[in-house]
């Protein structure tokens, strides 16, 4: 066994578009303490991703990666001949098979919306700088008040969008949702760019300037604003609404325009929607994750204005630095409620770091994820 | 003067993508009854629509049809060398000057909201059958209660979408829109399907199937509901999410395909954030207009169904025969405030009509819209 990777706890969340994998890699000194009669693992957090429709990908990352290196330890800590891992939404159910076949691992399936609520609590409760707010191009680290985190709105943007508001651990309610989510961004714009990925389709956007198809208030009204109902010249009337009579064919737009139209037309959509369902139960606070978002500026700049112009500044956007691996790390927390092991984030030790497990044998694999745009995070396990 | 065409009282509405034109033709024996003073002309109120990207058909149809004709009348009903016509909507700021230079027409801009609220207040009040539910395949007209008929929730999609709290004549207040309107579906749609007009579209979205293109909850959870949360299997998790993982381009879809999510995707997403508007203030009714809908029974179905699902049958989507006409009828009863015209529609006599402004002079003008299509209301004007 290599002495450099012990790779335990395994815990994947199968979406329509992404695969998050979340796990556990102890210290490469194995330093393995023995507190109060537990053994205490130091190690990290890893997080990786890849498309679903390249699971084979997957498969052979977790095949020599994990299973290669260490197995995967059975939730009571001891290696065994059926692996369990845990796995979370819609794609434990669609995949189980396939796992068992081409891996040996058996799914250990957690609810999709209980696995996300789990990931966010573990994130907002125990890893500081986890939660921010971004508003005119300023980041800022929100400290959460432990004893005043509930009630709170989670909006998790995967290929579709769930709502939940959270009132406690384990208890929460899926209180809205819209089809106009990742899948919806990433899908429109291959139709519409040839792009192949959602990374190109991001990058594209990024030189877009969407006024150029989208139908502003000015271009109805002549360049003046709708001032009596608080419309700007600038605001959008009609998303893609230039397109209309421009009397330009697809090919005569910049790709990047139109990625930006529609990257703005979704974020805010989605800030409009989560701040009505806000609006509905109180809600102050609305954490926006799932890989939609993946710290782009214009996006999360998009949602907080929205949230911030329906709301009149009531109601605040806030983003999660782990915001797409929510699922997966819910799912990861669950092993604790089975097998008593105690996983607990050091509060002060985390830090951005490259995957430690991007050794050689990740040069075989056609690793699809940007393993270094994740963060790790230090932690220990306690095996009992 | 031709005697069987009396035409007066033209009110424009001149928005991002279409030019709505209500206008009142006296009938062919000029029946002028005098009555407590007032002189009565019977007629009908005619409706007719013109892209605004061909703003110089609409010109032409004024000339030919109305000036030509008859002269538009001043409001005061004399004729007058200074002709004022009532208009609302960006374009009577935007082109103002344009119907001055080629016309000599100078435009009584009236408040673009004011003037929808007016019309629907209007239509609902002296129209009978104008409003009607359209569910499970059914339309059913409503008979609305006068003294019941505030407050409401007027969703008007024409480009842009505009949501108007109505508590009473002249008494509303725009509490929320959204740029997804018809101007996106339109302006989305030429750019995917190589379409030319909306009627195109709807006619394509008409044969189509959405789930070719959306990622429906089974997609993701291998065929199985995820019941937990309520979503069926045929739910649509991601608009467009197939898209990303079929390894298809544009043009390996049928156009047909995805006109239909298109349409879906625009019309739930205007249902669920129209409901979420109504709940806010506690409205029961939501009446749906703009050129958007056109009666299109997938359109009210899809709307319908979003309104009832996430109302959980609490609020009803109501739709407007009248539905594309609003703010140019708004504009055109507000002749009243001014002149002392009296407009009165005859409760009892609406029927569906041919336009009888449809004779010679139009071979020579390229009609863009469907004037049949629309429905004349019998009418009466007092002429102070």
């Amino acid at each position: 066994m290599d002495s450099t990777q012990k790779i335990s706890h395994l815990a994947l969340d199968i979406g329509g578009t992404l695969i998050k994998l979340v796990y556990f890699s102890a210290n490469g000194d194995y330093s393995e303490e023995s507190r109060n009669g537990c053994s205490v693992v130091h190690g990290k957090l890893c997080f990786a991703k890849f498309e679903t429709r390249k699971i084979d990908d997957c498969l052979e990352f977790i095949r020599f990666n994990i299973l290669h290196h260490s197995g995967v330890q059975h939730p009571n800590g001891a290696a065994h001949d059926k692996l369990y891992v845990k796995a979370t939404g819609g794609g434990a159910f669609k995949f189980a098979d396939l796992f068992k076949e081409k891996l040996g691992i058996l799914f250990d399936k957690e609810d999709e919306m209980h696995s996300l609520v789990g990931g966010v609590n573990f994130l907002l409760k125990t890893v500081p700088r986890e939660a921010f707010t971004y508003l005119d191009g300023q980041k800022e680290f929100v400290e959460i008040d432990h004893n005043d985190l509930y009630p709170y709105l989670l909006v998790n943007i995967g290929s579709g969008v769930s709502m939940i508001k959270v009132d406690g651990d384990g208890k929460y309610e899926r209180i809205s949702g819209t089809s106009l989510g990742g899948g919806t961004f990433l899908g429109l714009g291959k139709l519409l760019t040839k792009c192949k990925s959602f990374d190109e389709l991001l990058e594209l956007s990024h030189h877009g300037n969407n006024r150029v198809i989208d139908m502003l208030v000015g271009d109805i009204y002549g360049g003046t604003d709708y001032s009596k109902i608080g419309l700007s010249s600038t605001a959008i009337a009609s998303s893609f609404g230039k397109a209309i009579s421009d009397g330009k064919e697809l090919e005569d737009y910049q790709p990047e325009d139109v990625a930006r139209s529609l990257l703005r037309m979704i974020s805010n959509n989605i800030g409009q929607i989560a701040y009505l369902n806000a609006l509905r139960f109180g809600l102050k606070r609305i954490f926006f994750g799932g890989f939609f978002i993946r710290g782009l500026e214009y996006t999360m700049d998009t949602i907080s204005v929205a949230v911030h112009f329906w709301s009149r500044g009531e109601a605040k956007a806030m983003f999660l630095r782990h915001e797409g691996f929510l699922g997966a790390l819910g799912a990861f927390t669950s092993y604790n409620n089975q097998s008593h092991n105690d996983i607990k984030s050091h509060q002060h030790t985390v830090q951005r770091a490259i995957l430690n497990c991007s050794g050689d044998n990740l040069r075989h694999i056609p690793v699809t994820s940007n393993l270094d745009d994740s963060e790790t995070i230090e932690c220990s396990i306690n095996l009992v």
